[in-house]
């Protein structure tokens, strides 16, 4: 068994993203510098090398999330776990909040009166959200459903998609119908994600804006 | 691009569970029927296959934990989104609590004071909760380090152990000093797991006891 290799806690992350680093590079993986730290970042939640592969960048995607955080921009996630993992300090110091509605009672209520479903019920209520918002959506498909007949409608233009649900029912489609659309979005291709997917890209551009990063 | 399929909502999971029976049964892996349901649940929450040749479970690991659960026992996780991640609903209904005690003020005190880390500082936290207690750590090699640490010296027992911490520094060889102990335990070998994992390790079993499953 390899031995326990002494690493101080807080040299733990450094250590992991250059193990990361050089991994690609045996990959032959080369990022888009632009990209890079999220790509990364993702890698370093989920082990997974496959997201350097399937994550979708739209056009400056990463300097637009960065330049509406830095505006104040909120962020609604679709499960609260995403929500728990996002660091909120970070974020309210740019004076944006993050938001899940899906808990919530009148959500519950609206969704069943409506046979509807709570993550649909949930994006309707984010929509009315009187500020730009950036969605982290790591579970379910029809929140992404949802924004596509928004967007569609002509209704309600969210400012960011984070479009990484997880599964095997209409999740490959969802994420496709978002693709086609001109919102500026990070959406990962294929079934893969989750709920530390959408939080870790979040943090990849507020730890990054923390930095003071290009 | 494929079609959007119409599936009621509360089809969904059946529907994708469905799929994930269908792909295993193509890829030749057949699961212990006890092991079955919380592998299955574990690829439902990462669409990653891998899990099902890489989760480790000591002799009657679900059996044990079942009857901990329903005895009353605790859980104890390293993140808050394992925390969120988890049923605590159904976990009240058999008396039983969930903590994590990584974000107290107390824990980030104490491990500056003794130079040591917060998921350390949390599990002695952990070991002093008196009833058996079912630890699900998904994120840090440390806490798994430290079980192995108080088991070894013989101060402390933990009921149960779920050993899905993700990443590339300390993680594999943690994950494997808990397997070399005779704790119950369910382990990821290798780098993969996550908050996410460990959570649907814990709701796999909730919902079995919930169904009444044998």
């Amino acid at each position: 068994m390899q031995e326990i290799e002494f690493v101080l806690p807080e040299e733990i992350e450094k250590r992991s993203f250059e193990i990361i680093t050089a991994e690609l590079k045996e990959r032959n993986i080369l990022l888009k510098p632009e990209q890079e730290m999220v790509t990364k970042r993702v890698i370093h939640t989920s082990a997974d090398f496959d997201y350097a592969e399937t994550l979708a960048f739209s056009q400056g995607a990463v300097e637009k999330a960065r330049e509406l955080i830095q505006k104040g921009a909120d962020i609604v996630t679709d499960t609260n776990m995403a929500l728990a993992g996002i660091n909120k300090n970070v974020l309210a110091r740019f004076g944006g909040e993050a938001h899940c509605f899906m808990a919530e009672k009148e959500v519950g209520e609206l969704a069943k009166q409506n046979h509807s479903t709570r993550a649909t019920v949930s994006m309707e209520m984010a929509a009315k959200i009187e500020k730009p918002v950036l969605f982290a959506i790591g579970n379910a498909p029809t929140a992404l459903l949802k924004l596509y007949e928004m967007i569609k409608e002509g209704t309600y233009y969210p400012a960011f998609i984070i479009g990484v649900p997880v599964g095997f029912v209409n999740v490959v489609q969802a994420k496709e119908l978002i693709l086609s659309t001109e919102i500026p979005s990070i959406i990962n291709r294929g079934r893969k994600g989750g709920s530390n997917v959408a939080a870790a890209i979040v943090n990849a551009i507020l730890y990054d804006l923390e930095r003071g990063g290009s």
